[in-house]
């Protein structure tokens, strides 16, 4: 067949069987017992790149690393064409159906249009959608005027040790003009958007203890510090009434919200708003009043606890006086925040406003990246928005989103220029339950993928 | 053998041993799963009754009650004499190898001098030092001169259903001039201690909601109120910064610490700054600064959380902005505050500070109970006086325990006089890891109650 475009509509039911049978691959990085199960997605992952033509394909791990990445690479445009590098990761989080599931979620279930899965927009949607835009070019007889080098992450969910230590280790493997990160959502489904922000992230647990022990609430209740009331008394000091975090430096670094920001995420409002509405749906909005929607979900960094607890939870009473409680955190960051100088600055609001009455203590993971902002002038961004025009037959807005892809920061040290894009939709519940896609919306990611290596290959030729 | 204190002494090894079987039965009330656990051993305790020679004994369960009671009597003092009603409950708290026990929490096992078990205090201890006390009246010639109610209750961890049940539908069966209600902790190994107070209790669970589903805490972070941090943030409010409880109307109708109160409690506070010092061994001291530590634990009220969860709080991080979170409330309640009362009093303030960008509810358990104040004077504490003071061979100071025991309340109904007799220590640890006894206090407990009927029987005749 001689155009990639028809051949990726002419495979679309076997590229959806594909889809489904990795989706049933339970590749949650965050827990050791599945790492057997992220090993099996690696090699799946390997023989499918050699099996659509790429010239090799390697499963990597290093010794600092737990999850595989996988790199293919095909250099069949020669050695004077320019390179593009794309990343995705087919690690997912954990999920159980008692979280609230409609089925089983890590059986593709498809309702209406969308396909439910564990994984099936963060990020497998991307992973296949990339490599069947491949297989559509190098199954064509016109082929690609870039070469390309395709990376696959097995732990972004937990860490990213090994692409780290890989990048660090052999940084002119990834060497590329131009790297396209595949992650992430749209605005709409009718309204494709270019990402040029995200957001960096720092962690931390919070731990309490007051008794060396627990003990009856009644005999010693109202002489000890309870510690879930301590750590709540620490939690809600961390925000002040107009929903602004109260650590001293928290924003010292922070980068201001630009006029220009302000323009090009007001086109954005509307969509988010309607998203809002639907996916989050609470009482009222919460957040820094001076701030639009976008703007607080892009352009401002956040402390969120992520998880608590202490005591005595499961059915029944039990009428104990809890010796510790914990909380887990998470902080945001946007551009020129440093996590290590943020985190810092949270144990030591944490630490001066405890309590002299219980014993506070942290615990870190290894979890923290910086904030990211891309050229929206640059030729990446531009060849990524004519690709989106094709697929969807509409112009991309732009926006700056609010979660974390670490490996953006790591990619701006081995490519010249970086574009994110994304074809999945926050209404996909990305780590909630009953995760899902529209299936147009895989087969547009292919198209749009297809036209992106068309566009970079002529803009460049 | 014509005396039932030497029979007592010369029985020790088996009274121990039935002590042991008991222990091994797990009577968690709290838990539909050991409903079968909790009857089987209302048989053994049944059987055991008629083996030691009460004339009647029977299995009581009510149609309101999950967990039976069990009602011995022997009426061999005639008509004339007064009749003393025995209680203790054979129901105990859940109990796991992770929650920081050093042994088998259902298999008792004795380290210097110590018995640890679940149970071992609270209050299997009390079933059988009691019934080996009337064991011992019924094998002497000596035979007692009152007639002896015993009732065992199943479900006093789990809010006493059946009791309350049987109490109310035939009252005259636990008629009986004194109430012995046996459960609870003396002062120390070497100062025994009557409790002429005991706190209520009422309960509820407070649960906060705010977005429809679990949501990625980076895509849609600092746009909604954290369901964490808006449970904290009211948590935080419930104690102003002396250790108030800041609900209003909660104080109400709390009766005074009188100077009568102070002289004796001032009596108790080494010994209870010591077992502070051991047991709890927080940081520091915490609760309301003008009142002393017996007075906070024993004359003044509480609000305790006793549980918190929410989010994730497995292993590894997950970045989850929950969808709801919840806290498990208990409030110690003095003489004359109604724990309804108090329970609409809290959620009333809790629905008045609850933010507005979040929804807020709330679940109810039984549990509720009036607190209670005993007559110091009267014919039941001075009998119990001379009966530890025999037993231990020192006299008894007076305190105001700190924890509930609600039957006490349902025994003033039915008895003229209601007196308290602990034979554990508050370092037994009950409701926590690692509950133990002395066993000198097993045998010591024994011969209180022998002494106390012998007493009260003189006293009457």
């Amino acid at each position: 067949m001689s155009n990639p475009y028809q051949y990726a509509k002419a495979n679309q039911g076997r590229f959806l069987d594909e889809y489904q049978e990795l989706l049933r691959i339970r590749t949650i990085s965050t827990q050791p017992q599945h790492a057997d199960d992220v090993a099996r997605a690696a090699e799946w992952l390997k023989a499918m790149m050699l099996r659509i033509g790429m010239h090799r394909a390697e499963v990597i791990l290093l010794p600092e690393g737990r999850c595989p990445l996988v790199l293919g690479e095909w250099d069949g445009a020669g050695e004077a064409a320019p390179t593009v590098l794309i990343y995705c990761h087919y690690d997912v989080q954990p999920a159980e159906v008692a979280d609230g599931w409609d089925s089983d979620p890590f059986e593709p279930t498809i309702r209406d249009g969308r396909l439910y899965c564990r994984g099936a927009v963060d990020s497998k949607l991307h992973v296949m959608s990339n490599l069947k835009a491949v297989e559509s070019w190098l199954a064509s007889d016109a082929k690609p005027k870039v070469n390309i080098k395709v990376v696959l992450e097995g732990e972004e969910e937990s860490g990213s040790e090994n692409i780290n230590a890989f990048i660090a280790a052999q940084p002119d493997r990834l060497t590329a003009d131009i790297a396209m990160i595949s992650d992430g959502a749209i605005l709409a489904p009718d309204q494709p958007s270019l990402t040029y922000g995200l957001r960096g992230i720092t962690a931390l647990e919070l731990h309490v203890q007051a008794p060396i022990s627990d003990l009856h609430s009644g005999h010693w209740g109202g002489s000890v510090h309870n510690p879930i009331q301590a750590l709540s008394e620490i939690l809600a000091q961390l925000h002040d009434e107009n929903g602004a975090v109260t650590v001293p430096g928290f924003y010292d670094d922070v980068v201001a919200v630009t006029a220009k920001d302000r323009a090009l995420l007001e086109q954005v409002e509307p969509y988010l708003q309607a998203e809002w509405d639907d996916v989050v749906s609470a009482p009222a909005l919460w957040g820094e009043a001076e701030y639009s929607l976008p703007e607080r979900l892009g352009a401002r960094p956040t402390l969120e606890i992520n998880g608590i607890h202490g005591g005595y939870t499961g059915d029944g009473m039990k009428t104990v006086l809890p010796a510790r409680a914990f909380a887990k955190i998470t902080c945001r960051l946007v551009p020129r925040q440093d996590p290590a100088r943020v985190l810092q600055c949270v144990v030591d609001h944490i630490e001066s406003i405890a309590p002299k009455t219980v014993n506070v203590d942290f615990k870190f993971g290894g979890m923290g990246a910086e904030a990211v902002l891309l050229d929206v002038d640059g030729l990446a961004m531009k060849s990524a928005a004519e690709a989106y025009t094709y697929a969807w037959g509409i112009e991309p807005v732009f926006e700056r989103a609010g979660g974390s892809v670490p490996i953006t920061f790591e990619c701006m040290k081995v490519a010249k220029e970086v574009v994110i894009m994304s074809y999945g939709l926050k209404s996909g519940r990305a780590h909630g339950p009953n995760e899902n896609i529209y299936l147009q919306n895989f087969y547009n990611g292919i198209q749009a993928t297809i036209k992106f290596i068309d566009v970079v290959g002529e803009g460049r030729s």
